[in-house]
């Protein structure tokens, strides 16, 4: 028996050819592509057929895949009535887990096209749920557009800003895939006892619902609003560091170096940005911040993670904050299906041990 | 670095003051108390209360948690809509997954109230399902009833006779914990990133879907049925095991002796059940399977599991198959919620790691 309470650090739960977290040079690599080199250069398409079939596509595979996407942007018109039928209070996860939890039973073990099937569901979801709370008919996706620019029109109504569309691609191809994260693994465990992907799927979105994993965005979004402006930067995040706080956005439980995603993301920023307000600040945060944090917690390695320079992508982009972490499971999706499609190809069920501290009967009974 | 790769065996993952599974002696414990002496002399509540409050219930807390049991079995007017919204073809977990995932966002760490406002759900959920699907109403619950007795009478619209209520009983009680099973564990991953109660339920019954966890009961009726007769049984069995097929109901991954939930529901069935057909093939099997399996497969360890008795009593109440695993369900939402409220007193998020096994980025770009 091996004591692993502290969170399951260190215990290698699966091998994996679809990505490679790399914590001590800081890569991060999906079959055998750098995710920087991904993201800049490449769509979401592409990538998630890169992770789906293992190699990026050819011009007509990316063809079929498009089609695919395009005809999957059509949800059943139950599932719509549930989407819409959700109290005024359920949070966007909340409406996601239910409305793809109720989408028809896929069955096991899964296939690509039942990946396609929920990849293409998610950010036509979420734009009918923000249409519905406005009181607002949903935009029908254009057929000329790709799944990231689709995203975005359907959630204003308007034919999205070239860069806002390359700006969120870059941040949802970054988002895509992470090793086993808590979600992805989640999503494994469930999958593993031959579950269908619905199953697989809303089990990833609950734990990505959590604080401690889907939440970092919008919290240092708060954070960059609260310093509020360069000025106040250095003696904002002292005083957060000396009372014991911790920056948003910044370390990460794997990478010993910058996260790469971070620096990718903020590539993606500059070049559009200019002289942005938010730009300037983030940067000088960004700085600051890592001076503090190696006088303050020296020889902890705290970087600005993707976390960081998400939250000025997508508050750049004008995306409203709820949408933070229904967004980032826009990209993760494709990292969940991709999984549950390896899980099932070797498929063997997990099932850890717990220790019982506990009384036992003679002492009670 | 650890691997464990073969499914997390071996890995201790939670300290748990819940229940204790001693695989080598036979024993499952929940907090101090032989969970076959509850099964055969506690009610569904009592044992609840002990899962949740880690004490048997006073006269006064018994009543408390009836009441509040009873007032939740009152579901939102938007859930039974979704509930009875789902196409045809959903099967009963899927519903029950996406009945639960719609319900009102709990906050996290969860309570115990939040713990009793899902487990009373989880009956009227099934019943308000399977009323619709014949085209009735659902019979609303009754208050001077328990909650077994009142899963049974909402199922059936009739008051339910007092065997079949403790047999069922008997059966959820030993069905409510086992440790760091794949539904637990998949919980407890999910509430490990701070999400809320919702989130870690559905999680749950994702991974109770998967045949390989919660589907057993109902391939072991299947099996009880294709053999038929006493005088058939051995000649099937041979057979099966000849050819290699898996016998289902028998074999238990951490149990090296007998099952003791399976002895216990034994005990329960025998004392109802008299020279009832079912009851005898049941016994006849379980001991001609036992007798082959051992010269099968010799040092194996393989007797009659949970699943091979519990599909006996749930024939035996005529339960129809494709409800065995939701009521599997409505007994273990009582370990699930407890290991969310012990998850969430102590939190670290679960996040194991992978082990990449494609190409580096040198090899392709």
């Amino acid at each position: 028996m091996i004591d692993a309470t502290n969170g399951l650090q260190g215990i290698i739960a699966a091998d994996t050819a679809i990505s490679m977290v790399d914590g001590e040079n800081g890569r991060l690599v999906y079959r055998g592509h750098s995710a920087q080199q991904l993201a800049l250069n490449h769509s979401f398409e592409e990538v998630a057929h890169l992770l789906w079939y293992g190699h990026l596509p050819s011009e007509s595979e990316l063809f079929a895949l498009s089609e695919k996407l395009d005809a999957a942007r059509q949800l059943p018109e139950y599932v719509v009535r549930i989407i819409k039928s959700l109290p005024k209070s359920a949070d966007m996860m909340s409406v996601l887990r239910t409305a793809v939890s109720a989408m028809d039973a896929t069955s096991w073990p899964p296939s690509v096209n039942d990946a396609i099937r929920f990849t293409a569901a998610f950010p036509v979801i979420i734009a009918c749920r923000s249409a519905s709370l406005s009181g607002l008919p949903t935009p029908a996706p254009k057929s000329d557009l790709g799944h990231v620019a689709n995203y975005l029109y359907m959630l204003t109504g308007r034919l999205p800003d070239i860069a806002h569309v390359r700006a969120l691609e870059a941040y949802l191809i970054l988002a895509m895939e992470h090793g086993m994260n808590a979600s992805t693994f989640a999503g494994r465990v469930a999958g593993s006892t031959e579950a269908d992907l619905a199953c697989s799927l809303t089990a990833s979105l609950g734990a990505m619902k959590g604080p401690l994993h889907g939440g970092a965005p919008s919290q240092v979004m708060s954070m960059l609003e609260e310093i509020g402006s360069v000025e106040k930067a250095e003696p904002w995040l002292r005083s957060a560091l000396e009372s014991g706080k911790k920056l948003m956005g910044f370390g990460h439980r794997v990478y010993r170096t910058a996260d790469p995603r971070a620096r990718a993301l903020k590539t993606v920023v500059s070049h559009h940005a200019g002289d942005d307000e938010l730009f300037r600040l983030a940067t000088e945060v960004e700085d600051i911040a890592t001076r503090l944090l190696s006088e303050y917690k020296p020889g902890r390695h705290l970087y600005a993670n993707v976390e960081f320079w998400a939250a000025v992508v997508l508050q750049a982009i004008y995306l409203p904050k709820p949408l933070y972490t229904p967004t980032f499971s826009v990209g993760r999706v494709v990292g969940w299906t991709a999984h549950a499609l390896e899980q099932s190809s070797n498929n063997r069920i997990i099932r850890p041990q717990s220790r019982y501290v506990g009384p036992l009967p003679d002492a009670v009974e």
